[in-house]
Formats: C-alpha cells, sequence, structure tokens
C-alpha cells in the first residue's frame, strides 16, 4: 500500500469517541466511593478514556509506550539553534543506551522507549530500539522553498501509522508523543502559527534555551517562513510539506493510528502540538483521542493546547522534548482508569 | 518514653537540610545531558531530595507509603457535614480491603496503604493493614473547649512518630500523607486560619461538597472557633489541642519523624496542609523535607501551601483526601531522583 493510500485509510478509519461509554462512566463516578467530583480532572480523564475504549469502566493501561520520532531540519542553516545536528545522533544515541531524560523518566512509569528515525542526517547504528524509516535526511530549508515534498510529508506521516501500528500489535495500550530534532522548535512554531493563526512572536519559543538574540532571529524565520509560502489551511498536507519537519509528520500519523485504534495518545511538548494541529486537520475526530501530557514553557505548546482545547495534565515548566512531559503524566491516566475499574460504589460499601 | 518525650526527641533529632548536597545536585544537573533547566521543576525537586538524603545524586525512592491519618471529631455535632461520623470507620473498611480511591491510586503508583487509628470513635476490626492507636474517641467539639487536651495531643503525635519509624523500619523511603475522618476540614480549617492569620471565610471550603448554607455555618464555626480559644501561636501544641485533630496532630507526628530520619514526605491536600503547619511550628527545619504533591481545591490548602512556601507538583482539582492527591505526585518525585541518578553527563555522552 502507497503512504497516500495507507493516510487515506488510517483517516478513514478513525470513528468518534463512543458517547454511551462516556455518559456511563459519568455516571459510575457519581456511584464510586467518593464525594461527587472530589477527584476533579482525574475523573474527567477516566471519563474521556471509557469514550476512547467504547466501554466502562476502561481497560486499565498496562503498556505504555513512547514513541521519539526524530529528524534533522535545514533550517538550522539560518542559525536558530546553537546546536550542531550531529546533537540528534548523539541524542539518539543516548535514548538506545538508556542514559537519556526519557530513558529514566520511562523507567519509573514502567514505558517503553521506541525512536524512529523518520529524517535524521546522518547514518545511525542498528539497535534494537530504533526504528529506521528514514524518509529523507533531513528537510531542506523552509526559507528555500517547501521543507519536504508533499510525497515525504505523506510517506513520513505512513511512517509514523506504521510504527505505532505495530506497539499496539505487541501490546502498547498508551501511545506517548517523543520528538529529537535540532531546531524543530522552529518549524513547530511555524505550523503553530499557522494553524493557530497567532503572530509568530507569540508562539516563538526558546527551545534549548537561545539567547535574545538568537529568540529575534528565529522568530522572523517563523515569519518569513509563513510569508514565504502559500499556505492554504485546507490542504494541512500542503502546509505540513511547506513548513513542518519529518518528526512532525510521523507524530501526526502516530496520532491517527492511535485514535484509529482506538488507543488514547498522550502528547508531550510543542512538536506534538504542532502535529496535533497537523493531525485534526486531516480528521477531526483525532482529537477526542488525545490526552495533553503537560504545558510545556515553550509558548508554542500553550497556543496549540488552547486551539485543541485540551488542558494539561501537569505543569512543571518542562521544554524539554523527548517525550519526557508525556510520560509523567502516564500514572496520572492509568489512575484515573483504575478508580473507574477498581473502586466500589456507595452500594457495595454500604454507605449512602 | 512517654509521648512528650519522645516529641522532644523526634523535634530535636531533626538537622537543616544539606546544603553541600544540595548544591553538588544543582552542579550535576547543569551538566546532565539536556539542556539546563530544561526539566523545569523536576529539577528542583530532585535537587531537594538530594539536600534531604544529604547525597547527590539522591537514593532513588523504591518503596512509597502512604499513612492514613484517621480520627473522629466532636465539632460534626455542630452540623458542618452531612455525613454521620460511622463514615469514617465505613471508610477505613474500604481502605482495608483495596476497594477505595487511595488504594487504586496507591496501587498504580506501587505504595504501600497503611491506616492508622488515632482516634475513630467507633471499635474497628482488626487488619494488617490498620494500626491502632487511638487515643480518645473522636475529639471534643471544639466550640464547647479544647479539642482535646495538650497530653491527647502529644500522644496522637507520638502515635505518627510510632506509625511513621515503623513505616521506615521495614523500608519506606517516601512518605505521603493520608487522612479520614468526617468533619475533619473543618479543624484544618481553623488551625490554618490560625497559623496563617487569614480570615475563615479565606481558608473554610466545602469539604466533601456541602451546600452554601453549610458552608456558611461551617465558616462561622471556624470564626467561632477562633473567638472561644485563646490561641497563642509560641504553643503549637496548645493551638493544635484547641482547635485541631486527632489525625492532624499524628500527621504532624509523621512529617517531624520523616524529617528526623531525613525521608522525604509528600503532603497531600488540607488536612496535610493543617498538620504541616503544626509540625513546622513545632520545629521548623522540618519544612525543607516537605513536597506539596497537589494543590487541593480546598482554598485551605493554597493558603497552607503559600505560608508554607511550596509549590504543589500536581494541580488537577482534587479534593477527596485519603492521600489521594499525594500520591498522584509520587511518581514525579521518583522521576526526579531518578534523572540525577541514571542520565549520563554531556561529557559522557560525548556531546558539547
Amino acid at each position: 500500500m502507497n503512504a497516500d493510500d495507507q493516510v487515506a485509510r488510517v483517516i478513514g478509519a478513525i470513528e468518534p469517541v463512543d458517547r454511551v461509554a462516556e455518559k456511563a462512566a459519568r455516571a459510575r463516578q457519581d456511584e464510586l466511593v467518593k464525594p461527587q467530583g472530589s477527584l476533579g480532572r482525574v475523573e474527567e480523564l477516566g471519563i474521556q478514556l471509557a469514550a476512547i475504549a467504547g466501554v466502562s469502566p476502561p481497560p486499565v493501561p498496562r503498556r505504555p509506550a513512547v514513541l521519539i520520532a526524530a529528524g534533522d531540519h535545514g533550517v538550522l542553516s539560518q542559525g536558530v539553534s546553537p546546536w550542531p545536528k550531529e546533537v540528534t545522533a548523539a541524542m539518539i544515541a543516548g535514548f538506545c543506551s538508556e542514559t537519556a531524560a526519557v530513558n529514566a523518566i520511562a523507567n519509573v512509569v514502567g514505558a517503553a522507549v521506541m525512536v524512529l528515525d523518520v529524517g535524521v542526517a546522518s547514518a545511525l547504528p542498528q539497535h534494537p530500539r530504533l526504528r529506521v524509516a528514514k524518509v529523507r535526511r533531513g528537510t531542506a530549508d523552509l526559507l528555500e522553498g517547501p521543507a519536504m515534498s508533499r510525497a515525504e510529508a505523506s510517506a513520513a506521516i505512513s511512517a509514523g501509522v506504521t510504527a505505532a501500528n505495530d506497539l499496539i500489535e505487541v501490546g502498547a495500550d498508551l501511545l506517548v508523543t517523543g520528538d529529537m530534532g535540532i531546531a524543530n522548535t522552529t518549524p513547530a512554531a511555524c505550523l503553530i502559527a499557522a494553524f493557530t493563526g497567532r503572530e509568530p512572536a507569540a508562539v516563538t519559543g526558546r527551545g534549548t534555551g537561545i539567547d535574545d538574540a538568537t529568540l529575534e532571529l528565529k522568530t522572523k524565520v517563523v515569519g518569513r517562513a509563513l510569508e514565504t509560502h502559500d499556505l492554504d489551511l485546507t490542504d494541512p498536507m500542503g502546509v505540513l510539506a511547506a513548513i513542518g519537519g519529518l518528526e512532525h509528520a510521523a507524530l501526526a500519523g502516530l496520532i491517527l493510528a492511535g485514535a484509529a485504534r482506538r488507543v488514547p495518545v498522550i502528547l508531550d511538548g510543542v512538536n506534538a502540538g504542532a502535529a496535533a494541529l497537523v493531525a485534526t486537520a486531516l480528521a477531526p475526530e483525532s482529537r477526542d483521542y488525545l490526552i495533553a501530557g503537560h504545558r510545556s514553557s515553550e509558548p508554542g505548546a500553550t497556543a496549540a493546547l488552547a486551539k485543541l482545547r485540551l488542558q494539561p495534565v501537569i505543569d512543571l515548566g518542562l521544554r524539554l522534548g523527548e517525550g519526557t512531559g508525556g510520560l509523567l503524566a502516564v500514572p496520572v491516566v492509568v489512575a484515573a482508569a483504575a478508580v473507574l475499574a477498581h473502586m466500589s460504589t456507595f452500594a457495595e460499601a454500604g454507605i449512602g
């Protein structure tokens, strides 16, 4: 099956979440042995999980997995980040050897870690944690033309769909987005500016921690990107190809696959937000399968979540990426399901 | 050893947190393979854990435990809650049979659950999860006189110290406060009003979800309690005895024991906040061993955290108690230690 067909098929497979199961879960929350509403947003998360699974109580996730989509970015040549692109590959080596932040946190929350090379510039050594589906060796500079062709964007989405489906096949029941790619907060800001309509300065952040001069340059790059390309928001694939990154495309694929398979997807930070704007533009129903894992300190992340109408679970000022913030939300999401699945009702407890 | 001696001894055993280990952990955060500061408040938590443990990197907690201190309250007769006091015992039965919210969440985060009966009105059946150290069968009505005698307050603190020490002896390395006691948010509001100096209306909340009329009554009860008793803030034991609850006393003991043994203590909600104000009034150094697990939607909880200068880890509108909100913070705290303990440095990764 070619990439365009696979993308069309996964989009076509996405159904609305189950409002009957949602209603049943809401009613059950009020029967459980706790004051009504006393678990706050944990109750809402449980209700969403029931709506996603199509059953109340929802299954309690047992095998969370983070997929770290990785790629490089031609726009790095504009000077938007002080880090060389070689750091993308070096960080992936760390993910594989389990010495990065994402590994430390994944280990605590019991999540599997997989890396998807969808566009790293250099060749990477084989590793069991690494899936290579390189669409191209990094994007082109998005100020010089489209970052990638439509066919490449479609192929990168397709790679994300396939990787997510394979994770689900081996038992993953809660997906977390991760990302790695030096300079990727620049295309993320471009995508978020495009899909939210906000000004470049409102969605462009310091990424790894750039200085004022670099932030000013980066903001101008985002503005010029939006001026350079004749973006048509009714053509999300075209927008993605023009100003996006290969890992954003892959994460959009992960989101679409999760929604099609009724597996909840926890978003990490600003790159996940950009990918979710692409995915929900392609398939609006996919939005209801998403959980905002955290509020990144990147301003674009908050803009994306507002557009997506999602409230973050965690808000601790993280801006690392890799999936770290999304992973911190995993136990809360699992707990939300466990509350519905494992608590007794007032009637069972003989109270009230 | 009598209770007064035990309390004096545990207070005397509390040392300042280790500023050398804290400094070493802060330096290590900047060497780890992530942009400086990019894990936000997770980095600060890791630094605090090093200061508490006295070593950097800090040990990664492996055996968290929640202690649910339980008691009844004479002030219930004023009509501050629609629930009868028998619900305290019924809920404890649920904690023992693992069918309550605290059990569902503790199971997800891998925490042991223990109940400490420090003052439940009724006799409770024996159970391995239940430790009985009943000081009296519920407090007296705090509008009619002191809620308990100074000796009883001291005995309840001592019961919390002993329970916490026993948990630590069997391996608990991260303590979480839990509480159960119908009407206990009223003495919690009294304690918080007393120690923060705020108005009763600013610290009195809906607890289990009382209606407007009951909230008005409850607020008046808190106001009358503060007028009735001649409170001396330089005598925290006297304040606790006059307007507190037995479970607040026990949780103050848990906090003091944790601090004395250099074991971090995660606070749950408004009752934990009240207990922490007592503990830090008795032993100011104990404050640095505390982690605010979450921001309860009870207004008194926010007032207490402000006085304690603590920022909550989780903020999801919970107001259940039992330890539920504190438990949700456990994986974040464990992750904070794991980041410092398990990540490689830039030098080790060959980057930068």
